[in-house]
């Protein structure tokens, strides 16, 4: 199967990006020439590796009969200080909310994705040291 | 330096992801469960690229005094039929339109970009066969 996308450059340095069909912005700021019109390029490596075990999570937990939850992703990365700059850590942390949250399978669905499903999570893995943290109602819980 | 992004689980497959302050709609297609809403998560790699690539290319032709011209990104990506499902190769074609484009200079802002500045690039080529290749006018021209 072959993906597609395509980058157009509209000015300054803005680009008008086009996934699936949906235009993304792509900009930088006024530092480097840029006027902020949409997210810089690299951190869309973030969103979607985010993106992909998110995905992966709510869909095995609906597989799981999970239910009635609040779910997000933060992510933090550092970068090299020297070119090319890239990211050498990613803090993930898959952060769920709810009552009767069953911890086994949340730690479950979260392990298939990161080690099993997360095509994003497999080709960053290879450039930088991916670290993963879950917690429920805002306690860290073990793997 | 750290940077943060976001993810949080709106509903169905659909997830608002914020970048640099700039939200994007994530979302996969019906035969998934999703509706549609954005793109799909792993695209954004490919966005990340043509866009860390692209606009290092634009900053450097501005230093080298090249304007008037048109240029674009196309990437097309083929994807592993196994689990996790990654770009085993990258094919990027970066295209330029206008009178007078000096063709060397063009190469050299394309090939300081992948080779050198491009941390997208250097990122997934640890897992990807990246191939580029440019294009004036329609016509490809060597590197």
């Amino acid at each position: 199967m072959s993906t597609k996308t395509t980058l157009e450059w509209t000015g300054g340095m803005s680009f008008d990006g086009v996934a699936n069909g949906h235009h993304i912005t792509l900009d930088t700021d006024s530092k480097w020439g840029g006027q902020d019109q949409g997210p810089r390029p690299k951190p869309l490596l973030l969103l979607a590796l985010s993106g992909c075990s998110g995905m992966d999570t709510v869909s095995l937990l609906e597989k799981m009969r999970v239910q009635n939850y609040k779910f997000k992703v933060d992510i933090e990365a550092d970068s090299t200080s020297d070119h090319p700059i890239t990211y050498h850590t990613i803090r993930m942390d898959f952060r769920f909310w709810g009552e009767d949250i069953p911890q086994d399978k949340v730690v479950k669905a979260v392990t298939m994705s990161i080690e099993r499903y997360c095509g994003a999570h497999a080709m960053l893995s290879r450039s930088a040291n991916i670290i993963s943290r879950i917690f429920i109602n805002d306690e860290e819980v073990t793997k």
